[in-house]
C-alpha cells in the first residue's frame, strides 16, 4: 500500500506540527527583516509542492517542485543563474541555464537516483501544458540529494506521477519543512534534515530560499557549535552520500549573470551552518527572478527588448540577503524535521533544547 | 507493432549499406593515419551499442551507449573532461564530471526528450552489475539531439528497456553509421544525418570520435562548401533545434584537465564542417582515457596513487588528432546516412557526387 | 637609437603598402557583406592605434590599443564577453570582466613580456583621463603573443609611454595590419603575421575583428591547405610561443552573457585557418558591445536601468559574422605583413601567389 | 625621502610586536591541530617576504611575495588551483594556472594600482635567475587589494625594484602579520587589516593559508558578531573598494584539479568571518602543493610521468583544514594589525577586548 502524504504534510501533520520553526524557538538569524511567510513563497508568484512518500519501512523519500510563477513557464521563461559548489551530484539542465540564462520549466527536487523520474514528470508536464502543443525541447531542472539512509533509494520509488502530482499541487503561501517532499528521508549533520526556507526584505525587494537539506559535518547554529548526533560517529562512510540543494527567488530584476553572482553567496549562509562542502556533497544553487520585466515572453524572445536590470553595485544588500536567508533555511530543515525511522536505520531530530542561546 | 532493428542495423542493413564511408568515396581528412576501423572502437576496450527504433510512420529514433571499458564501469571509473560548446541542450551529468574528473556509467546519446529514459537505463543497468549491490550513486551521462523532425519525440518512445538493450549489446569492432541508434532520425545541414565515426593514430596512441550529428548551417567538406539539401530552404525555424554530440575516447594516459582540454579541440573539427554552433544546437563534448593506469579503482579511491599522465607540452599533436577525427566522423555521419521518411517529413541523403574533390 | 613608426605605418608606408589585403587579391571569405573599411573601426566608436617600435637589429614590437568609444571608457563602460580558447597566455583583466560583464579601459595589445606597461600604461592614461580625479580602482585589459623570433623579448623593450601613445593616436578609419603595433614581430604558420582586421554586416548590426596573430600549425586558406613556411620546419620548439588575441566589436545591443557567446565563435574562424589551439598557444577572445543604450554610464551603475539586448534567438546570424571576421582578419595579418628580418632571424611573407583560387 | 621598512618589520617591529597573533589571546579556531609556526611557512619550502613602505603622511603600501619552494620556480614548476570568489579585482595570471593546472613564478601581492610592477618584478627577476637564460614567457601570478584609504594609490609608489626585493627577501619560518608587505595599507571591516597567516595539520599533511585582508561588512569572529569600527559608518562607499586575496600552500599531492577544489574551501573560512563577498571586492584564491612528486621539472614536460595524487575521497579533511586556516588568518591580520594614519585618514586596531570569548 503506498500512502501518498502530500496534502496532509502541506496541511500540517500532527507529528511535524510540533517541531518548531527556528525563529519561533526566539531566535534570530542575521538582521534583515523576512517576509511575511519567512519563505521562498514571499517571492510574489513563487509556489511550492511536496508530495511526499512513506509507505512500510522502507520508503522515505519524495518530491518537492518549485515553479517561479504561475503562468506557461515554458512559454514566459525566466532568467536564472547557476552555481556548483562542489559537482559531486546528478543534477539536471544546468548548462543550458548557464548558456541561455534562463529558466522554463519547473525546478523539481528529489532523490540521487530518482533524478530521471524528476525529469520525464517535468517534461510529460510542460508538453501537456496548455499552449505547448508544438515543443519539443524542454530543458528540465531537477535536484537531488541521496536518502539512501532512511530510504530504500536503490528501489528507486519515484515515479513520474509523483513529480507530475508535486507541480500540480504547488501552492503560494507558507510552505511545509522538514519531512516532506524531497526532504523526506534526508539527513542533515547526523540529524533528521529536510526541506527548509526562508526570506529576507531587501532595498523593496523580496528574497526567498528554500533547500534540500542532507549534508554532513559538524553543525554551528549562530555561531556556535552544537552537539553531534548520537548516531553520527557510526556515519563516516554514510556522510559523504551528503548534499544541499539551494534554491534562490528574488523579484529583484536582475540579470542572469548577477542571478549568478547570488547564487554564489548562498554558499556563505551554507558555511556559518558549519558544512565544509565534503567530497561526497553534491552542492549546487540555483538562483532565478520573477520580476515581469524579465520575463523572456514568446513576443520578446527573437528581437531586441529592454529589460529592467539591477546594477552591479546594489547588488551587495542582495548578497546579505540571501546568505541569511540560506543560513536560516537550512535551521528550519533541522527544527521542522521530526525523528523517523526507515529503511532499518533512525534519525534523530535535532533537540531543541541543543539550540545555543 | 514495435520493429527493433538493433541487430539488424548492426550487422548492416541493406539500405544502410549502399553508403558509403566518407574515406571509401577516394577522400582523406587530414594527414594523420587512422586506426583499423576508423571508429572510436579503435581506442582499445571501447565498446559502442545501437538500439534502432523505426516503428510505422512516426518513430524514427534510438540509443547509443559507448561503454569505455568492458569491465565495471563504476567501480573501475575513467579520468573524463567536459567541455560546453554551446549549451542549448539536456546533457545530464556534467558536474560530476567537472568536479571529479571521472566518468562512472556508460555514455548514453538517445533524442531529447528521452534523456530522462537513458538516465534510468543507466542507472538500472548500473545498480543490477555483479558486485554493485552497496551502489546508492550513480552519474548517468546522457546527451540527446533533436530528432523532432522525422520522429515523433513527443512521444518518447524509446524506453529504459531500450537504453539497457544499447548497453548489454555494446561491442568493439567495426561502427555502424548513419540511421542507427541516436542517429536513427537526425538531421545534418538538412540532409539526413545520424551517427558518424573516425579515429587517429598520434605519438603510439589512439584516439576515436564518435558523434551524433544533427545540426544546421552551411555545409563545409573538405574546405569547400557543399550545396544545401533541397528542404533546406524552408527549415528555418527547424533548423534550431540541432546539436551535435561528440564523444572523444583516446588510450593515452591523460589527466582529466588535458582530457578537458582534449574535448575542446573536438571543436575545430566540427568548424571546418561549417558549423557555427548556432543559437538553438546543443555542442557537447565528452573525452575519456581508457588507460589502465589512470583508471580509478577501488582500490586507489581513498589512498595516494601513482597515475601517469602525458605531459602538457606533448599534448598539441593530439589536438590535431581529435580535429581531424571529429571532421571525418561527421562527413561519416553523412554519407552513411540513407534518405528516410518519418512523422510526415522527409530527409535526403547527402547525394555523394555532392563531395567536392 | 629608437625609431617611432607609429604616424607612418599608421598613414601607410612604402613597405607594407606593397602587401594587398586579401580581399584585394579577388577572394572573399564567407557570403556576409563586409563594412566599408572591412575593419574594427566599421562598428562606429571604434579607434585603434599603433606604436611600432623597430629599432636596430633586434627590436621588432609594439603596441596596439583599441578603444571602444571616443568618450570616458571608464565612467561609461561596455559591457563585455571574453573566452578562452586556450590559456597559455598572460592575458591581464579577464576576471573582472567575466564577474562584471564590462570593460573599462582600452584593450591593450603587446608583446608577452611587456604586459606589465601594458597595464601601467592603461592605468595611468585612465587615471589621469578628465573627470577621473577621484579613480583608484581600474581594470586594464591587456593581451599579448610573443615575438620572440624576430624580437629581442627578454629585453622587454616596450615602455609606459609607448602604451599611452597608443592609446592616444587612436583613431577611426582604416586600419594599418601586418607589420605594426603589436604585430610588429610576430609569426603566422611559420610566414611573417600581424595585425589583420575584418568586419561583416549582418541584420542591420555591424561586426568588427581585429587579430594579433602569431599561431603555429598548418595554414588552411579558403578551405585549402597551403605551403608551410620554408623556416617552418625547424621552428618546432619555438612555435608553441605562438598565441592569437581576437577582439570582436559590435553594435548589436548584447548582454555581457551573449558578448561572451559572440567571443566563443572567434574560435570557429580561428580552426579554419588551420589552428588546432596548440598546447603552447594563448588563444583568447573578448568581445564588446558599443551600443549607446547597453553602455553603463555614472548614472545607470546604482539603479534600475532598462537595457535593449538582443534576444537569444537572434544570435545565430552574429555567430556566423564573427566566424566569417575572424577568418579573414587572419587572412588579412598574413597578406599584409611584410618579410622582416630581426633578432638574428628572419621571417618570409606568405608569397600570394601561394593563395588558393 | 622613502623609508623601506622590509627587513625591520619582518624581525618585528616595536609597534607590530605589541598587538597579539588571535591564538595569543587565549581563543581557538575550529579542532584541528596548527603546524609550529602556525602559518603558511609550515608547509615545508614555502618562504615568505614583505617589502613595507611607509613613506611621509600618504605611503603606506608595499608587495609580499610567495615562493612555493627555494629551487628555481619556473623550471620546476608547482601544480596549482585558482577560484574567483568574486571577481571585481585585478588579479594576474589566473588564465594559465586554469590551463596548465600550475604556477611558475612567485605570487606577488600588492595594491590595485601597482600590479603592473608586481608582473614586472616577478618576470625581471625570474628571467634573471640563473638557468633561465633562454626563458621568453613567464606567466606572472599578482594578487592585489585597494589600500587607498591609507595610502596614495593614485601615485602607483610600488616599483619594480620593491617587488623584486620582496622576492629576494622572502624566507621560511615565522610570518610577519598586520600592517607589513601588502597589507601595509588595508582595512578589514572598518578596522586596520593586513597580512594574516595561520596553518593546519590535516592527516599526515600541512596546510598553510596565507591572505591579506581589505574587506568590508560585518565582523563575526568565532561565530559573534563584533562591533563595528567607529570609522565604519561613514565608510560606506569606501568599503566597496575592498578585496581578499587568499593563498593556499600544501603538501599533500594534490591534482591541480582537487587544488581548484581545496581553494574553493577558503571561502568556507571567509564566509564564517562575516563576508557575504560584496559586489566591489575582488576575493579569489589560489593554491598550490609544495609535494616533490607533483613538481613539473623540466624532465617530466614533455613525456609520461607518474605523479601522485590524493584520491577524491580523501579531501574532506584537507577542505576542513583549509576553512579553519582560512578563518584564523584573517582573524590574525586583525589583531596583528596596529592603529595607523595615511593619506589623511585613520584606522583604528580592532581593540582585543572586542573579542568574543
Amino acid at each position: 500500500m503506498r500512502i501518498l502524504l502530500a496534502l496532509l504534510l502541506v496541511a500540517g501533520s500532527a507529528g511535524a506540527a510540533e517541531r518548531p520553526r527556528f525563529r519561533e524557538t526566539g531566535r534570530v538569524v542575521g538582521s534583515l527583516p523576512t517576509g511575511p511567510a519567512n519563505a521562498i513563497t514571499d517571492v510574489a508568484g513563487v509556489r511550492v509542492g511536496h508530495v511526499t512518500l512513506i509507505e512500510g519501512t522502507r520508503v522515505r523519500t519524495g518530491v518537492t517542485a518549485i515553479l517561479p510563477h504561475a503562468g506557461n513557464l515554458f512559454q514566459d521563461k525566466v532568467p536564472a543563474g547557476f552555481f556548483r559548489a562542489n559537482g559531486f551530484g546528478k543534477l539536471a539542465g544546468s548548462t543550458q541555464i548557464e548558456e541561455l540564462g534562463e529558466i522554463e520549466a519547473p525546478i523539481i527536487l528529489t532523490n540521487t537516483l530518482n533524478v530521471a523520474e524528476g525529469m520525464a514528470g517535468s517534461v510529460e508536464w510542460t508538453l501537456a501544458q496548455p499552449g505547448n502543443g508544438e515543443v519539443r525541447s524542454v530543458n528540465a531542472v531537477v535536484g537531488e540529494t541521496n536518502d539512501g539512509f532512511l530510504n530504500d533509494i536503490r528501489g528507486r520509488h519515484v515515479t513520474i506521477g509523483d513529480v507530475r502530482r508535486a507541480i500540480e499541487t504547488a501552492k503560494a503561501g507558507p510552505v511545509a519543512e522538514g519531512n516532506v517532499g524531497a526532504g523526506t528521508g534526508t539527513r542533515l549533520f547526523g540529524w533528521k534534515g529536510g526541506i527548509g526556507t526562508s526570506s529576507r526584505l531587501v532595498d523593496g525587494f523580496t528574497i526567498g530560499v528554500l533547500i534540500q537539506g542532507n549534508f554532513g559535518g559538524k553543525p554551528v547554529i549562530l555561531g556556535r557549535p552544537v552537539a553531534a548526533a548520537p548516531e553520527q560517529a557510526g556515519l563516516a562512510a554514510a556522510v559523504s552520500d551528503g548534499s544541499i540543494i539551494m534554491i534562490v527567488a528574488t523579484d529583484a530584476p536582475l540579470s542572469d549573470r548577477n542571478l549568478q553572482r547570488l547564487a554564489r553567496r548562498a554558499v556563505v549562509g551554507l558555511a556559518r551552518t558549519g558544512s565544509t562542502m565534503d567530497n561526497g556533497s553534491g552542492d549546487y544553487v540555483i538562483a532565478f527572478s520573477t520580476h515581469a520585466g524579465v520575463r523572456r515572453t514568446e513576443a520578446r524572445r527573437a528581437a531586441v527588448t529592454a529589460y529592467p536590470e539591477l546594477a552591479n553595485a546594489a547588488m551587495t544588500p542582495l548578497f546579505a540577503g540571501v546568505a541569511e536567508a540560506t543560513e536560516e533555511a537550512i535551521y528550519n530543515a533541522m527544527t521542522g524535521a521530526a525523528a523517523m525511522d526507515g529503511n532499518g536505520n533512525r534519525l534523530e531530530s535535532l533537540p531543541i533544547s541543543l539550540l545555543p542561546n
